[in-house]
């Protein structure tokens, strides 16, 4: 006998940053469950920037396009409350490529379903320090930026996960850390509790002109979370041999057309600058090592993460939509399911 | 006594692709030597799409703007008539960084100036496999493409030195080779004469199709000489994890402004890319090594390089314009002494 389970359908392309036309709220059983999936309740989902690239009609992104019809795909942290995989069982907590709904179907085979610690203070963090973006934040800045101990580094979008845990590893690597943010309340967070060098608020001054006097000897690596103007921004500042560690491109997410390149390319050359993309299901198997690594700074309190939780979830298009729009400070979940009361199946 | 000298003075900043009005011969003697100088008859200077960048008034560029009324500085071949620096002797086979002219002044203690041998069956290599070109290409495809056996190759410019080089090097290493080049002429020196695997003339085809067909697996490495229109074709057309080793960017060249960067720049996120500037100067003393490395393939026959010679110190305006125009093959030199002359003074 199916659990009634509510799941956010993609039913039209989205436009901008608009979903309630694109995607729509289904409430069906979940059906008897095939040999090799799982049936989690969903106790988070994460909101991603990503997300939105395949609801969109690009083919050339990481993954094609989400079919319409389809459930829109996210990380979920939950419990296993059935399974037909004979290395999963019920009352396990997981973390898994799930679906934005009350419950997600997954084939541990075929995507992303691993077996995670209930001894964790905050089980949250499974999806922050410990999860995709706490792992694209560490290599990112180990590396793929390549950072040394003296080097200027500097973050966009910093007062998202991965920016602010970049920033924040890059700090204990011993580089002084600039973060680009888009508000005075966001640059008092990095700069007071996160123990950021400098945050410049790109909403508030000429973006390259603040970088010049920030970083008067240049940028050495450079955390990309967002491209567009502010990676212009940036080029124009780099130092000699300088890395641009490319983890997002936020303002092309909702394009359906690839948008111009950076109008200051030519620095790649002029610099000798090292680019490099990198995208996490490439190192989820490295993430038990990278874990190991990053909790002695956990546990020093030097790796913080806010989290900005949405109960409900017939609230996630609302927040998902904040996501672009600047209004969030760490990481981005939706809440649909009881903490307490899974955590005492364990 | 001084010598007639006749070079070449930037007198503008030169429009497009058009020098007579940006730059003009004069002919004077040369100066007494001050202590550090050595002073080169030149035999072949290099016409070099590099120096079009500090003609120009751009500041970011590899090198600030060469001043208005001073001469256009290249690479030289020469031999030393007079030397006020310790190490170099009058007689002495030089590679430096001299100007366009009879005659180049050097301070080797400031600029680049080496002595070469004359054991050398084609001392014009000296600006060819055995120079900045031939090192260019070697670490290109080697170190900032990161090559392997296998993997599929492709060079554009590919019948310019550089490009030719490295596609020849690519090969040796055990690539599939495929040059991007302007007429069906070049693309049959390719195939024909260098054993490229194919040749792609961009003039004839839509570049992108073209390299889907050709190269159906992706680009596993790309070696750009020209950035713009080219690029983005590539760029479509890179494999996972592929690289971009960014030689040059002759789009931007005689351009005073930035150009937008290239529309498929996203592309170095969703497949994971490595984009890397690099520039001969900062390689120049690995150079000894780097000419042993090349010299078996060279001593085989496996690196040949076409020499496109134009004669006489006052053609080589259009010598210059014609390098942007793609009427060259292989290494452009304009031939200002008498190469048997000189060689007797050893």
């Amino acid at each position: 006998m199916g659990e009634q389970n509510r799941q956010w359908v993609l039913t039209h392309r989205p436009v901008g940053n608009k979903y309630a036309d694109a995607v729509e709220l289904v409430s069906m059983q979940t059906p008897d469950l095939a040999e090799g999936d799982v049936l989690i309740r969903n106790i988070y989902f994460s909101l991603d920037a990503g997300t939105r690239m395949w609801m969109g009609p690009r083919e050339d992104s990481y993954s094609p396009p989400t079919p319409l019809g389809s459930p829109i795909i996210s990380t979920v942290l939950g419990s296993v409350v059935a399974s037909r995989h004979p290395d999963f069982q019920s009352g396990d907590l997981v973390r898994a490529y799930g679906q934005w709904a009350d419950f997600s179907i997954s084939r541990p085979d075929e995507v992303y379903v691993e077996r995670v610690s209930r001894r964790l203070d905050d089980l949250r963090q499974h999806l922050g320090v410990f999860g995709a973006n706490g792992w694209t934040a560490y290599l990112g800045v180990l590396e793929y930026g390549a950072a040394r101990p003296g080097e200027t580094f500097v973050v966009s979008a910093a007062s998202g996960v991965t920016g602010a845990l970049a920033g924040q590893i890059a700090k204990q690597h011993g580089c002084r850390v600039v973060g680009i943010t888009g508000s005075p309340r966001k640059s008092a967070w990095l700069t007071e509790e996160l123990g950021f060098d400098a945050a410049i608020d790109r909403n508030a001054v000429d973006l390259e002109q603040a970088l010049r006097e920030t970083c008067p000897e240049g940028v050495d690596v450079y955390f990309d979370n967002v491209g567009g103007a502010v990676l212009d921004s940036v080029l124009a500042n780099m130092s000699l041999f300088g890395r641009v560690a490319v983890c997002g491109l936020l303002v092309h997410y909702d394009q359906n057309e690839p948008l111009p390149g950076p109008a200051r390319f030519d620095q790649i050359l002029m610099k000798r600058l090292t680019m490099t993309g990198f995208f996490s299901p490439d190192f989820y198997h490295r993430g038990p090592d990278l874990n190991r690594r990053m909790r002695p700074w956990y546990e020093q309190g030097k790796l913080q993460m806010a989290f900005d939780v949405t109960p409900g979830l017939e609230n996630t298009l609302d927040a998902y939509s904040t996501l672009f729009t600047g209004g969030k400070i760490g990481k981005a979940l939706v809440q649909v399911g009881d903490l307490d009361a899974t955590s005492g199946l364990s």
